[in-house]
């Protein structure tokens, strides 16, 4: 296979042929890609915006992240965002720095993930900007939606004794990064070593190629139950936990044996010896929902009992997040999440509790 | 003074700190910074997005551009794109990738700049990601607008015969460039120089604080004037001329010296041995708008004189895009441009003609 250099195409070739083949799903899609904005019909509802930035070396290893799947993932953790809204995504634009060192080839296949992701989830690329970058790749995707103004679902809505729900499991994303980070100190150490990933498909789809919960906010609709507060997790589950807290001005007891994890993460949680729990709340990028409910929606939510478990609820105890431990034991919840600015950005450990 | 390294606030911290005083001025704002997207609400009108990324060592170079002018451009370059579409920018969200040799202060400087084109533009900031970077400053600024459907202009509707018009004066983005550039290597040889900077206040405020043309979107509409086609000035006239020849498929005809060149931006390439029309022609960066108007316009856009110059005309012949010399040589038009996907981004002469 031969590979194009970026300079031979040169910028508006290379922008050319990268959004040549995007669909366009949505009517409201009036305008995409080729003119110095997209334009974008949004007739009755309101617009929701949002933007999340990844960075080489920071948010991703290119030694285990297949182009493919980031282009994908860079995707996806937007939508989730707007679906975080109880809103639809419906347009991304994409800005990309790009080191000299890809080809033309390389960033057709990241290309080729967000496609793919916006044929999933029914979204359509409208514009962009490549330009380029002193090290690595910058995605920084933009991403628009719609929502009615009555079915926004802010961070801000949760009431004292409201429950706490979450969808699928937590701690895979962060399991899987366990795995990969694993596998590439051994391949460090002596190259000759094949990475040995069987059995962990579970755990590295998680955090290579996850989904957003389009699907949850679709079931919410369908029986009638409206979020009071809500928010995705892409930091960990204890963050999340204290933004709805601080933005609503609640508290919030959350019991320990609630939380959803998958076998897989949990056996590998004790591998590599952290408290299970510990990789739901500080691990991230799961992006699950995070959200809260009335009481008197807790039948309804019964009927999403394989997709959502209520892991807590909601206090009058402004300031209090506290985890109730199987033994009784009460701990304060903090957030350890991710910190990208820290001056050290080893990439494994970042998110680890003490 | 005491500088705040970033890993002190953590990434929420910083968010908090950097967006802490940014006041909405649109009612279509209707939920701004603080949650998983912000919320706008575009009755009646059609809503515009469009993204640029900026990069250190590609875009702009520490050594010489302050903070607080790098945030003000960035947030202009935007709204310009807006204005290029006959619309007007409402909002803005930041993606921000910072390596941790910026302090809290820096970034801070960089807001302000932001904020100050903001309040200058009638723009609201309402969102953003703030992110590690592993080497210096990414910025990507994404901005939504606003436009009544039967006002858009897009890059495709030039017609044969129509007039070319353009803002202002060129080149002197680049000119600024030149002189910035040529301080800075007679600094890097004799670090106890001091930069000469007087008398080229123009040129200079032309590359590190330029301005939108706001102002001929409104006078045009007054004038009842609307464009038939569109584009703003960020890789140099010849390379937004042929833009708008493919996109409306048309050719062009341009007359070398309509160009409007101010007198210090002519100087200055004479100085650098640089034929004038080239600072224009292969420069950018000056964010003027390139616009065509039907003749029957003509009379009516005489009013702007001393704002807009006509410097040529459209024609029949697809493909063709032509300048014409004061002694009557015609020369093909052709994108030098910047070219940030090159092997070596050596900044200083990437859009200098051969």
């Amino acid at each position: 296979m031969e590979y194009t250099e970026l300079d031979e195409l040169g910028e508006f070739g290379l922008i050319e042929r990268l959004t040549a083949d995007f669909p366009l799903h949505n009517v409201s899609s009036l305008k995409g890609v080729g003119d110095d904005a997209a334009v974008i019909g949004h007739e009755g509802g309101k617009t929701l915006v949002s933007v999340d930035m990844l960075a080489e070396g920071v948010h991703f290893d290119m030694t285990y992240t297949p182009l493919k799947h980031l282009g994908y993932k860079a995707a996806v953790v937007n939508f989730s965002d707007i679906y975080a809204m109880n809103g639809t995504p419906t347009q991304i634009v994409i800005g990309l720095g790009v080191s000299s060192r890809y080809s033309v080839e390389a960033l057709e296949e990241l290309y080729a993930g967000i496609r793919l992701a916006c044929e999933r989830y029914g979204v359509d690329m409208v514009g962009g900007d490549v330009t380029g970058s002193k090290s690595g790749l910058v995605i920084s995707i933009t991403v628009i939606g719609t929502v009615n103004e009555a079915d926004i679902v802010y961070r801000s809505g949760a009431k004292p004794n409201d429950l706490l729900c979450v969808s699928g499991d937590l701690g895979g994303a962060y399991a899987g990064l366990l795995v990969l980070e694993r596998e590439k100190a051994e391949y460090v150490a002596n190259p000759s070593m094949q990475p040995k990933l069987e059995g962990f498909e579970y755990v590295l789809e998680r955090q290579l190629k996850p989904e957003a919960r389009k699907d949850i906010v679709a079931m919410l609709k369908d029986l009638g139950v409206k979020p009071t507060s809500m928010i995705d997790i892409s930091d960990g589950l204890a963050s999340e936990i204290l933004h709805l807290c601080k933005a609503s001005g609640v508290g919030c007891q959350l019991y320990e044996d609630k939380i959803p994890l998958d076998p897989s993460t949990v056996k590998l949680a004790k591998e590599f010896q952290i408290v299970p729990s510990v990789t739901a709340l500080s691990g991230g990028e799961d992006y699950e929902l995070l959200f809260t409910i009335d009481q008197k929606d807790y039948e309804q939510i019964q009927k999403m009992a394989s997709d959502v478990t209520v892991i807590g609820y909601m206090t009058a105890d402004k300031g209090i997040a506290e985890m109730v431990t199987p033994d009784q034991h009460v701990i304060p919840i903090k957030a350890q999440g991710w910190n990208h600015l820290r001056k050290e950005n080893s990439s494994d450990d970042s998110c680890v509790t003490k």
